[in-house]
Formats: structure tokens, sequence, C-alpha cells
């Protein structure tokens, strides 16, 4: 017999997900809870569904509980969703969780989190990861049915997070940050071949432009740099526009961090043209 | 048979609770050790108090080790305290346990630490944490007898905090911050009944005023909010004066950061009154 | 049955050692993985190894994974070291790994990790933490034998860091800053020998003098101090010249933090002299 498996994201910051550590070992005392990270930007829904997509492939099969949640106190619903592979993942119904759940398979069963018995005793109405996410998470880790956790819900209706779109414009590509991955790669919406309907073949070598125009408080970036295999073919320090392993458009450093230097983080709208 | 829990706080940051980890894991390698914060504001007793009153009664009965001591080398005094509630708690005799131990219950036994056969084999005298604390806490999560940390203290003879009182003056109530919670929400000393003593009755949606002075190095601050029960009550982003979930007083904003916005901290004087 | 123990430290940051927890996870379900720090800084492969050497001691006998690697994707070997203790240490051949294996009784055996049925079915070019050392640590903490990892390699050829060392010259002692402990003590190159030899017998309360010319971006520091043999010598808040657990010349602050204070950290040159 193996530990159950719970892994834990929050945007809570350092004290809060202690507390949720401490009521689920109440209920599942042997439980292998594994952090993958609370350091997530305070209600960046997207930033949060990129990192719990980018870290459960690798994880066990388990229960997963993510939180990140502008709406709490507010009628979205907690949701527990099966995927094909055999995880459950537990979190608010605001598009967190189902990019990861695809990528487990896809949603099997989707069920709102209505049972009570599942829950502390009180629930308050500002801190639903104490009171119903981690106690819901431990129960179904100690083998509680999934069906228990409150009604069907149709996973057609989940909210899901409008998926940016790259538009070929006027001999460029106009796309957006969708991610930015460990050590400071920027992942944008598209891949290399959305790039070549706009600017033509990709050699390797060949020099590109990536403008990202004033945005919120951040000012201008452009960055001229190269299409490149990997990074081995720029020296360190420089960058390169690159296909990442899920075949999207990527930024990145060679042994640096592109969006830390930068200063470009999800969301933010970029084109990428030819230099 | 569960795995034994151990607890642990400090305010050292990243590398020394690691050590400490190891530390208790050579004594007790199947123990279940549980991160409450090692965040705590160096030197902060109050702060680091306040954060394990608010964690250890959502943790499973165990040993709590926490660790917030600018007195490590001088005389005081390194004790352990059991609780009613079945609980130890294993710290410095500086007023950083009693008011977590007396939300376990209260006190049944203390004993001053002692006995040189639970520390480690050289004593240093700058890191009683993994010296002394952590290795202590790992026997008695062993099993080892709690009569054989040391000779009896009288518990009304331990260290306390003073606690800071609320007065009604000239129409309004002097209060002080006594905690920040997660989510920045700041908790003064006083309950409804105290300010309703200064200002009347709080009716839902009554206009309040909360004035901090200029303090230490932080710039004065007034914040005009409303009474109000729940979040909902007022629009996100919005301020309000609550009753939390203690009975105390408390500044929260709604979806937001109270504390951060205002940059108040635990300890600083406040007055509220009517606006 | 105790659990297998693998210990931890990169340089990576929040979300990716969570990946590599993972990973470790899938592979051996039962392991107790003890964070070291996942906070030294960006490819600081000095401040990594001085890290581990400190923390490795107090860790029970088990793998230990350490990742701080500029050279990633590059000709750089990852290697496996058997220490004498009965240990094996996991990570590049870059000089972060010798002196924590020495510290463990030295190196009985080295290997070059080569065999790939150990890694993961895909090795990127940049994330080698999750894709092989992550993966095979795991696998020997599960008992793999240390053999199957890859050929040997001659231990005397394995990449190791200069030591600085501690030259009088002129009446001083020119070193350098080795290491910046927990609470930030500043360890430097020498012991308290070396300063004799510079300045004359060392006895307690003598003044003296360090001086940190400007660095790179950090501005000239002068402190002048005492010689003294434990914190107990100076007030609250003063600073002290001291021989530390290792036998190293050691300036530190009672109850504060020296390095933070002085903005000196690893490899910062000193001269140490008479005030």
């Amino acid at each position: 017999m193996t530990r159950p498996v719970i892994t834990f994201l929050t945007d809570f910051g350092p004290a809060a997900p202690a507390v949720c550590r401490g009521v689920m070992f109440g209920i599942a005392p042997d439980a292998n809870i594994i952090d993958i990270s609370h350091k997530v930007t305070r209600y960046a829904i997207r930033e949060g569904a990129g990192t719990l997509l980018f870290a459960l492939r690798h994880m066990p099969v388990g229960v997963h509980v993510a939180v990140v949640d502008p709406g709490v106190g507010t009628g979205r619903l907690p949701v527990a969703l099966r995927v094909a592979r055999g995880d459950v993942l537990v979190g608010p119904d605001n598009g967190l969780l189902p990019p990861a759940a695809d990528s487990l398979g896809g949603i099997v069963e989707a069920r709102a989190i209505e049972n009570r018995a599942l829950m502390l005793a009180v629930v308050t109405s500002s801190f639903h990861g104490r009171d119903v996410f981690a106690p819901v998470a431990a129960h179904l880790a100690m083998g509680t049915p999934f069906e228990s956790v409150g009604p069907p819900v149709n996973p057609s209706s989940l909210v899901r997070l409008p998926v940016p779109a790259a538009v070929v414009r006027n001999g460029g590509l106009d796309t957006v940050v969708t991610h930015v991955l460990v050590f400071g790669n920027v992942t944008f919406a598209g891949g290399p071949a959305d790039l070549e309907a706009a600017i033509g073949p990709l050699a390797p070598g060949r020099p590109v432009r990536v403008d990202a125009p004033a945005h919120g408080g951040s000012p201008a970036v452009v960055e001229t740099t190269v299409w490149a295999e990997t990074f081995g073919r720029v020296p360190v320090g420089a960058s390169l526009l690159m296909e990442d392993s899920e075949g999207h458009l990527s930024l990145a450093d060679n042994q640096g961090n592109a969006a830390a230097r930068l200063g470009i983080g999800v969301d933010r709208p970029v084109r990428i043209s030819g230099a």
C-alpha cells in the first residue's frame, strides 16, 4: 500500500497552505501532500492554470487541489473533476482546472461540491481552501466515492478561459503570452506554422523581431532575436525564438530568464515579425 | 499506526529549517513534519505567536516546535508545554507559545528542557533550533516521556506577552493591531461591544473611520469604511470593518489585502471612531 | 522499514522543484523527500556547494540530489558519487558536490550517469533536474545498484572549485568570503592561526578591522569590530570576529544579520587587519 497522493496549488502565500495541510492530514494522516506552488500571483487564474498544466502530467495519479479564486464568497461553484488518467481535480469552477484536466486525458465526470458532511463544520465565506476544498480532497484521497461530493455537472458547462489566438496580419503574427515557464521561457499562442504563414520559412538563424507594446503599467519592449532549434545554437546570455515541447512558439534566453529581463508576463499582447 | 506529527514554525528563512528537519528525521524517520511558516519576521514574537495560534487548532494532535527567539544564548529558558488536547509545544519561554497553548485547552504541565541526552552532542550558543528544540521534539514524537525533558516549571511563571487593550476615550476606541491574518485582514484588540460602547449601535452600512497615526517609520493612515457583516456587503476592492470568527474587530478588503494596501502591521496603535 | 530518504537542493525557485518531486514520487512513492533549499542564487555553484556542505552532515543517510548548473545542455557530465558514510550524491560535475562529499567521509566511487533506462523517456536539453537527476536519484533510493547508473569516473578527475586561500601580506590577512551561513554569519578563508600570523595574538576584545573593497556593483565596506569567543561577549546588535565551529574566521552580528547589513556575499575579497 502506497500513500494516497494529494497535490496542492494556491495563490495563498506562506501560512495559509499550512493550515490547509493540517486539515488534510487530520482526515488523511498518511497522505503524501505534494506542494506544487503557493506563489501564483494573487487571483491570476490563467497563470495558475498554466502552472497546474505544466506540473500535473509529472505528478503521480492522485487528488489535485488548486485554488486561485477571486470569486470566493460569490456564486461560483466548487467542483470536482474526474479525468481519464484516474485523477480527481478539486477547485473552483472558474477556468483554473480544465486545461490540466484535458492534459490528463480529459474530463470523464464533473460534480458540484455540495456535500456538507465532507467539509469543515463551519464554512466561512472567505477561506474555502481550508473549509471546503482541503477536507473534500482529503476525503476523496481516503477513498470516499467520487459521486458523494455532490450532483453531476455537465462538463461542457464548466467555465473555460478564452483561448488566445494567433492572427496573421500585415506580414506579422499578432499573438499573446499564454504562459511563463520555469526559468523564464515565454510561451506564445500559436506555433511555427502560424508564424511561417505570416513571415515565410523559418530557417535556423533567421532574424525575427518580437514587439510587446506598452501594456498596463509595463513599458514597450522590442526584442530582436533569431529562430533556432535549441539553446546550444545561440551564445550564453543570448535569446532565441523556438518551438517548445508542446509545439508553441517560445522566447527564451540561453542560461537566462527572458521573462524577467524583458518584464513580460501572461496575457501580454505581442507581435512577431521578420527583422 | 499513523505517523507521529511534528509541526514546525520559525523565523529562520529558507535553509536553516531544512537542517532542523534533517535532525528530526534522523531521530524520527517516519515523522510527518508539517511546516507552518518559516517567514515570520525575524524576532517578531507576537507575529509568530499569532501565526501559531491561527494554525495549531487546525493541525493534528502532535508535537509543535516554534522558534522565534531574540534571546538565544541568553538566560531565557527552553520549555515544553503539555496541553489539554494532548499536544506538546516546544520552544523558548518568551511568550511565543502560551496563546496557542491556551487555544488547545490550556497548559496541563510545563517543564524546562534540560536533559542533554535529548539534544545534539554539541549545543552551540547560536542555533538552538537545530541543537536543542528539533532533537527534543523528535524524541517526544517518538514516545520519550514528557517528564524526561527536565524539571517542572510553574505554568503561571511562564513569560506571557502583554495583552493589548481597547480603551473607550472621547467618543472613539483606542486599540492596537494584534494580528494580520492570511489575505491581509487586520485584527484589532476588542470586539463590537467595545466599539459600540464608544460610538453607539453598529448598524450594517454605518460609516466608521480608522486612524493609524504615524508610527516608527510608517506614515499616518486614515481609512473611511463601513461596518458590515460579510464581504458580500461591499463592492469588490472596497474595505469593511467586521467581527471576525474570534469575536474581534477586523478591517478587511473584499478580494484585496488591507494590511498591504495600508501598510499596517502588528502592534500598530489605531483609533476607531464614527465617520 | 523506514522510508528511503532523498534530499533536494536547487537554484530553481518555486514551481520547478515540485515537478521534480512529482517525478521522484512516481518512481519512489514512499520516499521522504527533504527539501534543503531551492533559493540558491541562480548559477551560484559555490553558494550551493556551501549550503549543501552545511546541511548534509545533519541529514539522514540517503540519496542527495543537488542541481545548480549553468552548464546544462553543454558537455558537462552528470555524476553520482558514493561516499564513505553510505550516501549517494547526484548532480552535475561542476564543483557543486565534492565539498559535501568530503564532509561525509570522502568519495568511495564516482560514476557518470549514462543509463537512459533510469531517466525520463524524453530528455530535454534544458531541464536535466526533471529528466535526468530526479529519476536517477529516485531509482537509487529504491535500491537500483549504484553501478548501474553508468561507467566509473576517476574521483580525482572531478571538477573542484578552486579553494580560496588566506594570504599574510603587509601586516594583514588577504582573504575572501567563502560562505554566508544561516542568520548572516560571514565565513572567510583561513583560521585564527592565519590571522595571528598576520597581526599577532588574538586576545578577547582585541579590535580588528575588516575591509571589503568595492567589488562588482557593491560599494566598499569597512567594519571595525572585536575578536571574541562567543556572541555573549558583545552587546546585542554589535558585531564580532570569531572562530566558527569549523575553525574558520567568521564575522557575525549578535542577534543580527551581518551579511545583509554589510551587503557582503560569497567570493567577496576582504582584508583583515589590526584596528
